[in-house]
């Protein structure tokens, strides 16, 4: 990795842990390049702005969350139905692995930003929007599998996708409201019973 | 109302618009004076810190939300699952009153200021969770006096009061993500159907 590339990554994984562990309108620029060890000047030069910078750190926590998390839980490999089950088991391990860390269980970062920026920021809110709508197809294909294969019985595949997305995303903020990672152990498995039918 | 009482209210009615509007963060105390038009000297007389505000602004919203929402859709009239539906049915009234005049979906002021704050401000979040407890308590009641009605069959009352307030806070996060109240419309009333087997 060249200089270049280390200045920028330096910054994006600041701004990433710190945006994380506290919130979008906490964290300001001097924070960030404090953090990174870097000069506002450099800063500016790889980010226009913290909107650009937090548009990078969401792309960040997605790669990060594919890679670890949906690649395993929605492997081929598994029936349909056990991989909702499976996504439940490595979201629970995730935060309980950062509460361990940090002494607070931090949630979704994607629905964090979505309910801090949503109203102030169109281009950040639009960007979780479609991160949802993206979750929300993989579900409903997801199910269509299990559908096909008989796991399930016929259901409506796309409001179901859309309610098991909303629910964990509850389940993730009354995780982090109550700061306990066993709300997710607890909770979280339901998700692969939630039906709606045509 | 004496002007005392009056100022006091003006300072927490501007700060519960602007923070439900936006943000905590987002929110000084010098746009919460100009918004309701008093001294920064007034503010600390009233309030010691913005947190002390935002304790009694969640105050000012619970109180609300009892009278014009919980009060009609748990009134003890309706047969209790009846309750969960009513309760849908005005949450989406609610919010899409809010977006036809703001031009956005506010969302649970609760669930809100518990993503953005739990990590930073630990009176705030055992506020919020204090808040979600009861609410558990008031469904985990209902979903009781079903199950002795025989309107439900036997199930775990306690943790399918825990998944529904999950639920209603996840259906507010991708309202709100969406900036559609339509999905309040189609999905808040799958609360209704959340069953865990004791």
């Amino acid at each position: 990795m060249n200089t270049v590339t280390d200045t920028r990554q330096r910054i994006l994984e600041s701004a990433r842990d710190l945006i994380y562990a506290r919130s979008y309108g906490e964290v300001g620029v001097a924070a960030i390049c404090d953090s990174a060890g870097v000069k506002k000047g450099s800063f500016y030069h790889f980010f226009p702005s913290k909107r650009d910078l937090t548009l990078a750190v969401i792309d960040e926590f997605l790669v990060d969350f594919k890679e670890r998390i949906f690649a395993e839980a929605f492997s081929k490999s598994l029936p349909p139905m056990q991989r909702f089950l499976r996504l439940a088991e490595l979201a629970y391990r995730f935060q309980k692995e950062i509460a361990e860390e940090t002494g607070h269980i931090l949630g979704c970062p994607f629905g964090n930003i979505a309910l801090e920026m949503s109203t102030q920021d169109e281009v950040l809110r639009q960007k979780v929007e479609l991160i949802f709508s993206r979750m929300e197809d993989l579900f409903r294909e997801t199910l269509t599998e299990a559908v096909a294969q008989g796991e399930i019985g016929e259901i409506d595949t796309g409001a179901t996708a859309s309610a098991m997305v909303a629910y964990a995303e509850g389940i993730m903020l009354m995780a982090k409201t109550r700061n306990d990672p066993e709300v997710l152990r607890t909770l979280m498995p339901v998700i692969a019973d939630i039906r709606i039918p045509r």
